[in-house]
């Protein structure tokens, strides 16, 4: 995989966004969208396309150049290789954007059972897990499979105060205290703000060691920071070929042009489309591999585009609602709705030309129909040809989809979709004319949570809560 | 849990319903639904309970009988224990309908690690896989993980034709003869339809142990029959439980008055909100156990009411789209939209009152205040602050959602919320007008793949989609 650096290797290992079914000609009118339409878009996405790169430039969206973060990443691969050669498990204790892009990287990036491989089989890497719940029958079963005396923690939170998190280091600090005593601070890590919050506090007084999360690089899109690359490097993924993978998307997403963008056209056209009342943004991976990738979408694209506010004062409830579907299992789950429910959605396929393992499927000649056509091809057809026939079939029904076409699932090409992603996200939220940065809807929740928890200071919110579910309730 | 035979256990493990937060009263008219329009359904509404009971009567919904099939069971039950006493490792080959519910008891009713236990924590059970995928890199990994002569395969196809599921049969029979020779066919278990398909055929041939699944039973309303049971058997699952609890629930969502049955309450409440335009549902369980019962009802939904054709012929786009959410984890994913984001979503929450472990928060008392107020508390009192927090946030915001509240999660509690979905999905299906038990939209995808895989009497297809895929591409 240092073969990122061939320039030849690279166009190989090109992601291509394939999305002809997304047109009008091909879909319908009703379901597509015209070229006349993107036409007609083409100063607006110009103007979001130039807005994104001043706010880089002017150093307000540093997840952009977070490819380019030579020094980080060099101390971060260093942390990864000493980490990984002292213990035999690393646990991520995060949630949301601390968590999804960790995930995603491992996923995609490794032995589908990874942690249930011996230690040879996973080339003496630790065994990797995020803790992203406090439901305390997973906390628990999670620590009954440590050997705390070989375990670092990596405690991940922007904010240094998520809730969450912070109930699980208290957790977690006092067992390692208990197990090994003073030398409990160098098992582990926090990765948080520079400069403020609990965490940061508390790591520097204790001495544990610290990884910055940029200030203007929001939870969900940090994956590419010490939030994601740690554990990835712990784990012995190449982050240097993902973040050169990021850069090579950088090159094709900062253009202008909606034609020649494929994260400005994805924008427009699911922007278009969202008008034409198509607001279900399925992503779709034929890959076991990215379903990880998908999920960390869906909370990047729900998050940051689901908003009461727009950016000019006026209230209107904007968002396109992510839905993650995995082929071919969900061929027999959800393509029943996709074909013949309603026309409000749009469906993003993730597909791999070249899957690592080959798996033949023997012939049989049985006389069973259904068994013995299959014979002499292999699963990889299978499922490439499962992925087309869904494609084909949803598009001669008018149901607008596109495909992100990988040439094969690595550290490289997963770079691109993440990076490229990131920018359709901000795109459209430009497109849509919210703030796909901020997220003041969680709020109320975490006020509600701080009152019914009896935290100084929410006894009005308490007392409010009380009211609100004082009143008949309807049980059966 | 043997003492699920006690009027008073029984009755202290009841499932509740609490719909209060689904009223007018309480989130609004636009968002909620009126006593008045309730009322002016009730006899639409009795008639879809009849219309169910009759059908069951007539012998045509088999699935609604299960919970009382004892002689299946007691056979069941001996499998599973000598399977289980003659392996290491059980694999389910099969997909959608014959994969989600293993998957689902699998995960509630287990440690959560469970395949990554010893054999004594597992009490001397076998490691459980589920290969509902033919993605090659997933497949060939999970063959890594067995020792194929202390491995038994089920291969679960209702059809006995399932591409996906006899390409993974075709593998695994000619690795197993490969590897234990003549007696390879005792290490496979059919469960397949009772009198034809390919599967049928194959296994009576070559001697393979089979379970039936009962004619009117379709995949997605299969998980109380050998198709969910065998599975749960082997990895000691107390099925009787189970089905005590189905049986439970057969009790409550029988009547005809939907103010007595949840179920009908549920459906008729959904089908009100869909035609105000709430047409995604999402389930949100707080308990990392029940993940997997959210995904398995996803099928149920998306598969059951995303219909072209009306039972009257008309044709019309029907359908509630599903998506599923874990809390906490997904309030820093999802929240966000529901909250601020388009009215256009009811949520259905799982609670659990007491969960299997109890971990407390330690008393920190560092000075430092997000860490501080935590202290004392548990992990359990904090998952369920969250999920009333965010009950209270939604509600407060006019966004219509319900509870599902189990008093634990054990095997009565879960079969009464299987049963009960499964009731509701066929019930709002006949007020929608539409058949819940076909799936005729997944028909153009499955004569789409034959096609491409060069199957015979394919070829006029082949041809149709070449021309389909021949024209401009547009590729970036």
């Amino acid at each position: 995989m240092a073969s990122y650096e061939g320039a030849s290797w690279r166009n190989s290992m090109r992601v291509r966004f394939d999305f002809s079914n997304l047109l009008a000609g091909v879909v319908g009118d009703e379901n597509g969208v015209s070229e006349q339409a993107l036409r007609g878009l083409t100063g607006q996405a110009a103007a979001a396309a130039k807005w994104l790169q001043q706010l880089r430039a002017g150093g307000k969206a540093e997840w952009l150049d977070l490819p380019y973060q030579r020094e980080i990443t060099e101390r971060v691969v260093a942390a990864g290789e000493a980490i990984a050669q002292r213990c035999d498990t690393f646990v991520v204790l995060g949630i949301g954007g601390s968590a999804l892009g960790a995930i995603a990287l491992q996923i995609a990036l490794h032995h589908p059972f990874y942690n249930q491989l011996g230690p040879e089989q996973r080339g003496h890497r630790p065994r990797i897990y995020v803790l992203d719940n406090v439901d305390p029958d997973f906390v628990a079963g999670a620590l009954d499979l440590l050997d705390l005396k070989h375990t670092v923690f990596n405690v991940v939170t922007k904010s240094g105060s998520t809730s969450e998190t912070m109930a699980q280091l208290a957790i977690v600090r006092e067992r390692l205290q208990s197990a090994v005593g003073s030398v409990a601070a160098e098992q582990i890590v926090a990765t948080t703000d520079p400069s403020q919050g609990d965490l940061r506090t508390l790591a520097e007084r204790e001495g544990y060691r610290i990884f910055d999360i940029p200030p203007t690089v929001g939870g969900r899109f940090s994956v590419l920071s010490p939030v994601g690359l740690l554990p990835a490097a712990v784990s012995g993924v190449d982050v240097n070929a993902l973040l050169a993978g990021a850069a090579e998307a950088d090159r094709y997403c900062r253009d202008d042009d909606l034609f020649d963008n494929p994260a400005l056209l994805s924008a427009a056209s699911l922007y278009l489309l969202d008008q034409q009342g198509k607001r279900i943004t399925v992503m779709m991976p034929y890959s076991q591999r990215l379903c990880g990738v998908a999920d960390w979408f869906r909370q990047l694209w729900a998050e940051s585009l689901g908003k009461i506010k727009m950016v000019d004062g006026t209230v209107r409830h904007i968002g396109l609602t992510p839905v993650t579907a995995l082929g071919v299992t969900d061929q027999h789950s959800q393509v029943q709705l996709y074909m013949d429910g309603p026309s409000d959605k749009v469906i993003i396929f993730l597909g791999v030309d070249r899957f690592d393992r080959t798996l033949k499927i023997p012939s049989t000649k049985l006389g069973l129909a259904s068994l013995d056509y299959l014979g002499g091809h292999s699963l990889n057809e299978l499922i490439n040809a499962e992925r087309l026939a869904t494609t084909v079939a949803l598009t001669a029904n008018g149901r607008p989809n596109y495909t992100i076409l990988l040439p094969e699932v690595n550290a490289f090409t997963v770079g691109q979709v993440l990076y490229t992603l990131e920018v359709q996200t901000a795109l459209i939220g430009k497109l849509l004319g919210i703030d796909p940065f901020n997220q003041p809807g969680v709020e109320a929740g975490k006020a509600a949570t701080y009152a019914l928890m009896g935290r100084k200071g929410y006894e009005a919110e308490a007392k409010r809560i009380a009211k609100q579910m004082g009143g008949n309730r309807w049980i059966l």
